[in-house]
C-alpha cells in the first residue's frame, strides 16, 4: 500500500517550508502578523497580514531570505509547554515574529486549542558568530523536518487575498503560495508540468484556436462556440450518435424548459431547487423552468404508450443543452459553466436486463475513449453505505444491481475499485475518472442507477404475467459534458487534436493567385469526394508566414501548391508532427489520411 | 384578371344557401332565433341559438329539409323597407323565424345598422297547392341567386359554439357550417379534398407515426420529438448543414438564454417584448430571458474580433431552438409552438456582396426545396411601401439591395411578384410561398436584408481605405422553422416520406425465429456498409401483420427472409409503392436504393 502523503517526508517537508518562509518574512517585514500555514496537495502557503501590502515580485526577496536561512543549518525542535508559557512565548518581543504587536491571530489559535490538548511550539534556532542566539518559535502541532538545511529546493509561486477564518467578515490576509520537494529533479520537473499545464490551458488554447467565448451582455457561464468549436462538437456528436444507433439506441429531442409540475414529481423542484434558474411565471398562472436534467422529458416520452416487457430495453438519447444555476463566483470557464451539453440517454431495462444493459455501456464507453485517444482511466463503483438508511428501493435490487456493475466491468476488462458510500440514494453508479497528459484526473463520464424516477412517475411495463411492474432507470453519459470533454481534450493534445476530431483537417495554401483556381478544386474534391474539412488559405501573405499560422492553428496537413506542382500535377505536404514530407500526388495523400479517418 | 371571389356567383349561391339553411330551420325548430348568416371561404355558416342544442348528427335532417325546399324553385326577392316596416316584419310572428319570441339578435342587427342606409330584406316565397303563401324573410344586404332552385349541391359540415358578435360576455350560439358548390362535380372534388387533407393531417400523423408528442406537465406549445421525428430532424439537419458548409457556411452554438442586456442592446426588449418569455431574475440583480431570435447572438460572435473587407463575407448557421411567448389560444401544434427550431444563419456582407450572397442565398434555397421535393413554389419581394416614412437606412442602400433580391431571382430562374409595404422596415426582403400536393400554401422559408442591427451593435469592418464601415446582415432560413417544415412535409407525402428522409428506411422481416440471425445480419451490413437506417421487425407474428403495420408506418422497404432465401442467399423485396417485387439478391436491392439515396 502506498504512504499517504499527510504521513510522508514530503509533507513535512512543505510543512516546515512555510515555517521558513514565515521565518524569513519576519526578518524582512517587521510588524508581520502571522497566522497558519500548512502544507498542502502540491505545496504550501502560510497566510500573513503584512503591515504594508506585497507584490507578487516581492517573492524573489522573500525566497532568497529562506535560501540564506536554509543554509545556516538552523536545528527544528519541539517543545512542549503549559498554556500559560504559550501565551507568555507569543506575546515575548524579544524573538522575531512574536510580542503583542503582532499576536492577534497566534492568540486566537490558541485560545482555539481545546482544554487538556498538549500545546507544542517548533523552534528552529541558531547562534551566529558574535555568539548570539537567533530564533523563531511557532504554535504547531508539527510533525516537521530535523533541520531548515533540508529545505533546498523550495520556490515561492505566488500571493492570493484569503479570509482570516476563511470567512468573508474578517480581514483579508495575504496568503503565499510555495511548494518544496527533496531534489532539484523533482522541483524542476513539477514547474515544467505547470509551464506545460499553462501551456495547454484550454481558457488560453480555445481563445487562439478559436473553439469559444464568452460575452459580458450574454451572461456569466454561458460559452458562445465559435465556428471551429461548434465543428468540434458535431464531429463528437456525429460519432457518438453513430456509435449509439448501431447499439439500438434511439435518438430523441426535447424542450429547454418546462412547466414546474414536470419537476415537481421528478422531485427536483425540492431537492434540487438551489441549481435551477429563476422560475418564469406568465399571465396564464403558469409557472416555467430551464430544465437542468433531461431525464423527467424522456420519461414522459416513456409514459405516452403502454409499454411491454418485449419493448424493453428502450433507450432514449439526446445531446442536450442543460442549464444550471452555479454561483457566479464558482463558474469556471468551460468546465463549470450554466449552460453545458450532456451526451445524456436514459435506459428503460427490466431487472433481468441490467447485466446486458451495463455490458453494453461499458463497452459503449471503452469505445468512446479509445477513439478520442483517452487510454488512462480507471472506473469507480459508488455503493452504499452500509451503515446509512438514507436509500430508497430494495437491498436485493441494490445487490443485483451493484453486482451487474461489477460483473460488466470484469467481463469487459475494465478495472474498478469499489468506493463505499458513493452512491446516490436512488441507486449505485460507475463513474469514470481519466488520467491526462500530465497526470492528473478528470471525473468524467458516468452511469446511474435509479430506482427513484420510476417510483415518482409510476413507471411500468407489462410483464410476461400480464401484470404491469416497475422499469429499472440507467442514466448515462460517455463523455459527461461536451464543454468539459473539449476542455480535457483540448489540455490532453495542447490542441492538437487527433486527425479525424480537427475542426480544419487540411489547410490549402497557393504560393501565388495562379494557384488559386487549383487550391480550390482540390479542396472542393477532398471535401466533396472525401468529406475532409478543408480550407483555402489564399491570403495574399508570404508562404512562410501562412505555414507558421497554420502551424498555430495546429492543423493536422497542409497542402503547399506551386508552379512545379501544377505543372507536375503533384501537391506539396507538410504534417503538423514530422513536417515537410515532400512532393506527392493527391491519392498518396489521401492514401495516408484513411487510416487516420 | 381573376374574378374575386365576393363578387363571384358561387358566393352569392353561398349566401343563399346559409338563407335556406335558416328557413330549414326555422320551419324544424319552432322558436330558435336567428342571428347572422354569411358566406365565408369554402361555404358558409349561420349563428342559431336554438331552444334547445342540436348535434351534429341533427345535421341530416335540416339538410334532407333544404333539399326539400329547394326543389320547391322559391323565388328570391330583394325587398326595400323603411326602419319602421323592417321592425314591423321582424316582430310578425305570422311569418316563420319572424316575431317578438324570436326576434332579439335580428332587432340588435337592425339597431346597429346607420341612420339613413338602405335597408332591404331578401323574400323567398312560395305558394302550396292549396294556395297558402309561404314566406321566408331574412333582414340582408345581399346579392343573393334568383331562385332556391339553384342551390342543389349543398352540404352541412360540422357545428360549432360562437359568441354573439363573437364577445366571450355574450350568449354563446351554435353555428351551422356549411358549403355549397355550383355543380355535383365540384361539391364531390372539395369533399375528397377535404377527406384527403384529413387522412394528411400532420397531427393525426403525427402520433400515428410516431413523429411528435405533447405532454400537459412539459406545457402548451413545447413539442417532444419521438425517435423517428427526432431522426426526421437530424436527416434534414444534417442534409442542410452539408449544403451550407459546401457554400462556405461556419457553425456556431450559442445559449438558449441571455442577459436581457443583449436584447435592449438588439431592442427586442421595446419592439418584441410580449413574444418573450417572462424574465428571470436571480439573486446577483442580472435578469436573464430565453432568446426568440439567434441575431444578437450571432452578432456578439462577429464583434469578437476586428474584421476586414477580406474577412467578409462571414456566414455563421446555427439550426438553434428558440422560444417566443405565443398566447396558449394562439399555440397550434407544431406548426405555430412556443418552442421551435430555426435553422438560422446570419451573412455579414459589404455593399458590394449583395447579389453574389443573394445569388447564393436562393441557389441553396432552390436546392434544397427540390430536395424536399417541393417543387411548387413561388418567390415574393417585399418591398418599401413608397408612401410611408417608417424606414431606417438611405434611400439608395434599399434601392440596391432589393435590385440584387430581384436579379438574383432572375439570374436563379425563380420567378417573384413584388409585394409593396410587405419590408420590415430594416429592409427589403425574399420569402418563399409554397403550394403543396392539396393546392394550400404555405408561408416558409425567408430572406431579409437588415441595416438595423449592424447600426444597433455599430458592426464595423476595416475597409481597403483603411476606414471602418459598416457591414449589412442578412437573415435568412431556408426551412424557415423545421417544426414547420416537418408538418408540411408529412401533409405533402401523407407521412411516405421520400426514401432519404424516411425515419426508418428499410425493415428487415424475418418469417420465424430461424430466421433471425441471418435478418440482422443483413440490417447491420445495410447499416454499416451503406449507412442506411434499418430495423428488424423479428416479433412473433405472422408475416401478414407485420407487413400490414409496417406498410402502415409508410416504411419505403421491407426485406422478407424465409427458408428459400436462406437456401439461396436471396431476399424478398417489397416496396411501399409497388408492392412485391419478388426475390432478388442484396446487391440488386443496393443497386435500386443507390439513385433514391
Amino acid at each position: 500500500m502506498q504512504e499517504r502523503y499527510e504521513d510522508s517526508y514530503l509533507y513535512r517537508l512543505r510543512h516546515s517550508a512555510a515555517h521558513l518562509m514565515a521565518q524569513a518574512v519576519t526578518e524582512l517585514y517587521p510588524g508581520a502578523k502571522l497566522s497558519i500555514g500548512p502544507p498542502v496537495e502540491n505545496g504550501f502557503y502560510y497566510d500573513i497580514d503584512f503591515p504594508t501590502p506585497i507584490a507578487e515580485s516581492d517573492l524573489a526577496l522573500i525566497e532568497g531570505k529562506m535560501k540564506e536561512l536554509c543554509k545556516l543549518d538552523q536545528r527544528i525542535e519541539r517543545m512542549e509547554v503549559s498554556r500559560e508559557e504559550a501565551r507568555k512565548l507569543i506575546l515575548d518581543d524579544t524573538i522575531p515574529g512574536m510580542g503583542e504587536a503582532v499576536a492577534e491571530y497566534k492568540l486566537q489559535l490558541l485560545d482555539a486549542i481545546p482544554e487538556g490538548e498538549t500545546l507544542s511550539f517548533y523552534n528552529q534556532q541558531r547562534t551566529d558568530r558574535e555568539g548570539t542566539l537567533h530564533r523563531f518559535l511557532d504554535l504547531c502541532r508539527g510533525p516537521h523536518v530535523d533541520s531548515t538545511k533540508e529545505i533546498k529546493h523550495v520556490k515561492l509561486m505566488s500571493i492570493a487575498g484569503a479570509y482570516w477564518r476563511g470567512n468573508v467578515k474578517n480581514k483579508q490576509l495575504t496568503r503565499i503560495y510555495g511548494t518544496a520537494f527533496e531534489s532539484k529533479e523533482d522541483l524542476e520537473g513539477y514547474l515544467e508540468r505547470l509551464e506545460e499545464a499553462k501551456r495547454r490551458d484550454h481558457r488560453i488554447l480555445g481563445k487562439e484556436l478559436g473553439l469559444f467565448m464568452f460575452s459580458a451582455r450574454v451572461g456569466t457561464g454561458l460559452p458562445l462556440w465559435l465556428p471551429k468549436g461548434a465543428q468540434l462538437r458535431m464531429t463528437m456528436t456525429d460519432f457518438l450518435n453513430h456509435e449509439q444507433m448501431k447499439r439500438g439506441y434511439k435518438p430523441v429531442a426535447t424542450p429547454h424548459l418546462a412547466n414546474v409540475k414536470l419537476f415537481e414529481v421528478s422531485g427536483h423542484v425540492y431537492n434540487y431547487r438551489e441549481k435551477m434558474f429563476p422560475f418564469m411565471e406568465d399571465d396564464e398562472k403558469e409557472t416555467y423552468v430551464l430544465k437542468p436534467m433531461n431525464c423527467p422529458f424522456h420519461i414522459e416520452i416513456y409514459r405516452s404508450q403502454m409499454r411491454s416487457y418485449r419493448d424493453l430495453p428502450i433507450r432514449y438519447a439526446e445531446v442536450a443543452t442543460v442549464y444550471r444555476y452555479e454561483q457566479s463566483g464558482e463558474v469556471t470557464g468551460i468546465l463549470r459553466a450554466r449552460g453545458f451539453t450532456q451526451d445524456d440517454a436514459h435506459l428503460f431495462v427490466r431487472p433481468d436486463q441490467l447485466l446486458e444493459e451495463f455490458l453494453g455501456v461499458v463497452d459503449l464507453m471503452q469505445t468512446v475513449l479509445k477513439k478520442l485517444g483517452l487510454t488512462d482511466f480507471r472506473a469507480r463503483v459508488g455503493t452504499k453505505d452500509p451503515s446509512s438508511d438514507k436509500y430508497i428501493g430494495h437491498d436485493e435490487n441494490w445487490e443485483a444491481a451493484t453486482k451487474a456493475i461489477m460483473d460488466a466491468c470484469d467481463q469487459k476488462g475494465l478495472e474498478y475499485e469499489v468506493s463505499p458510500g458513493d452512491a446516490a440514494f436512488y441507486g449505485p453508479k460507475l463513474d469514470l475518472v481519466i488520467k491526462d497528459a500530465l497526470g492528473r484526473e478528470w471525473q468524467m463520464g458516468t452511469v446511474q442507477v435509479d430506482y427513484n424516477l420510476p417510483e415518482r412517475f409510476e413507471l411500468e411495463y407489462i410483464a410476461e404475467d400480464g401484470k404491469p411492474h416497475r422499469p429499472i432507470m440507467i442514466h448515462r453519459a460517455p463523455f459527461g459534458s461536451l464543454e468539459r470533454m473539449i476542455g480535457l481534450l483540448t489540455e490532453q493534445y495542447a490542441g492538437a487534436f487527433p486527425f479525424w476530431l480537427s475542426p480544419v483537417q487540411i489547410v490549402v495554401l497557393p504560393i501565388a493567385d495562379r494557384h488559386n483556381e487549383k487550391a480550390h478544386e482540390i479542396a472542393s474534391q477532398l471535401m466533396e469526394e472525401h468529406g475532409y474539412r478543408v480550407e483555402v488559405d489564399d491570403r495574399r501573405e508570404t508562404l512562410g508566414k501562412k505555414i507558421r499560422e497554420n502551424q498555430l492553428q495546429k492543423v493536422p496537413f497542409m497542402i503547399v501548391l506551386g508552379d512545379r506542382d501544377l505543372e507536375n500535377g503533384s501537391i506539396g505536404v507538410r504534417s503538423r508532427e514530422d513536417g515537410d514530407l515532400g512532393s506527392m500526388s493527391l491519392a498518396d495523400l489521401v492514401a495516408k489520411l484513411k487510416p487516420l479517418e
